[in-house]
């Protein structure tokens, strides 16, 4: 296990792909070292990218990374399709747009897919962030498909999070929902050239404003990005608020490794407690059968699923 | 207590309108009234609308109301929306194209967005049917914002499934994701008059197609029904289509009510054991306040998070 680790933290390419490739499915294991790496981690700065599907984040990423490596910064890509329930499939097709930089040592791209058997694909995704953070990647990208709750949690593992939308979409309120917006830290109008981008922006800047408290509280203030990706048009400028938003976090966390704040700490334990019990629960059910009688218990209606859920789980919780 | 469940099980819109609000909020005392409940519910047949946001959904819903009123039949609705952390909030514009209802006492609508303090959306959406299907509702129809995860699971609650997309979107691979197709049993392409719906008719039913198990095993094949909802084109077809899917369902499980089907069963108990043992254990670690102990001390670089995530759950995991 000591030789995985050193593996991991010198780069070796094959070791992380096989380590992240068994996080996604779940392998046991991995979880001790994941335990040994978290001492390596802690240095690279993460940036998530989310958005509806067809805005162009792909090829957002893809020339961010272009950018990245022009400045001399390496980086890791993790792909991250939460309604898919295969590894690769959709998500491949994108990747190819990224085939560029699949020769260049200094970019690692992954794409991760899988729920595991008990789900905690946000779980996952940290543990995948931690692994290409010890193997000394500076900056590691998170992109993500889709525009619902799990997009929000697995984004909230970045230190910088940028919602992707295009002309058009920022006027229908639905797109751009509260709950996104309040973890967008940039938001960027990619394929600004296309009609309605001035509509966009100002709705946009109007929701951002909205959040009175933001400034009365001398918090961050979403700068409005316009990009058009195909054209490198903007990337540079979106590479610059990322800085600038990370320098803010580095300022306003008194020096404090990013990671190690508390609301990031919360966050991360409150996930992990969340999936170890699910996972270690709910094998324990299976393997002994209880969870199976159960459920022809009540399909055959000689009982309930709120008392036989208490029945499942009353022995842990009598010690509660 | 008793005369709660009574008020529900004899149409009190009151009484049910307050119980719904209260299993958003997560209000103690009603998990107790909804297993009282659970005697009463089983006869509502539960259609789940979902689909990417601007594809028409509400006018769809709105539509179908008013075919199953024209039928005699009553109906609830749920509108669902996990990436709202506010209730009503952004979907409460959309309610507003369904209030030609409102007045008809034979329609019940309700919004439910919280994701209550441990999360649970999926369960509370469960419990919100079964109030609707203990008031006595025929129809109870479940509509969801987005396309993520989340989405998927709260459609799992559904008898039928309906996806809904409009021309050009099926063309999308990432639009049309293999987990969503899955859970599809209809496929609606409203907005059908526009340009690209035989293009995306034709990738759809290719996609449905692909599935070679389907047939092979002669289970359901989804059809793909074409409707213009603010025209009213189209929706008699998919309240047959839906009806037809009704009778496989019940031909398929060889007469047994739909939600005691084992499959069905499977899914409504894991996710109660899942949404409840992180309830009373998050609560339990923040009382005593041992979670935040465990915060400051990583935060302090005095452990790490997987060594002081084991120890927050070992008095659990100890006795499995």
């Amino acid at each position: 296990m000591g030789s995985i680790v050193e593996n991991v933290v010198s780069g070796d390419v094959r070791t992380v792909a096989r380590l992240i490739r068994d996080i996604d499915d779940g392998t046991p294991g991995v979880r001790g070292i994941l335990k040994e790496l978290y001492p390596h981690t802690g240095k690279a700065y993460v940036v998530g990218i989310t958005g509806a599907p067809g805005v162009g984040k792909s090829t957002l990423v893809d020339q961010m990374i272009y950018h990245l490596r022009s400045q001399g910064k390496t980086v890791g890509v993790l792909a991250v399709d939460p309604t898919s329930p295969f590894s690769g499939g959709a998500i491949l097709g994108d990747r190819i747009r990224m085939q560029r930089h699949y020769t260049d040592p200094g970019v690692f791209i992954r794409s991760m897919a899988t729920r595991g058997q008990f789900g905690g694909l946000t779980q996952s995704t940290r543990s995948a962030i931690d692994v290409l953070d010890a193997m000394g990647k500076d900056y590691i990208i998170v992109e993500t498909v889709g525009v619902g709750q799990d997009e929000v949690d697995v984004v909230k593992a970045a230190h910088t999070t940028v919602i992707v939308v295009m002309p058009g979409m920022g006027d229908d309120i639905q797109v751009i929902k509260a709950g996104i917006l309040e973890v967008g830290d940039i938001f960027v109008i990619n394929k600004a050239d296309r009609e309605g981008a001035d509509r966009t922006e100002s709705h946009l800047r109007m929701m951002v404003e909205m959040d009175e408290d933001r400034y009365s509280k001398g918090l961050w203030a979403p700068p409005v990005v316009r990009t058009q990706a195909l054209t490198d048009n903007g990337i540079e400028e979106l590479l610059d608020q990322i800085e600038r938003h990370g320098k803010y976090l580095v300022d306003s966390s008194g020096g404090l490794e990013i990671r190690k704040r508390p609301d990031r700490v919360r966050e991360e334990l409150a996930e992990m407690v969340k999936t170890r019990l699910i996972e270690k629960v709910t094998k324990k059910l299976i393997q002994t059968g209880e969870f199976e009688r159960a459920v022809m218990e009540i399909a055959q209606g000689k009982t309930d699923p709120y008392t036989a859920c208490d029945e499942l789980i009353m022995p842990m919780l009598d010690i509660l």
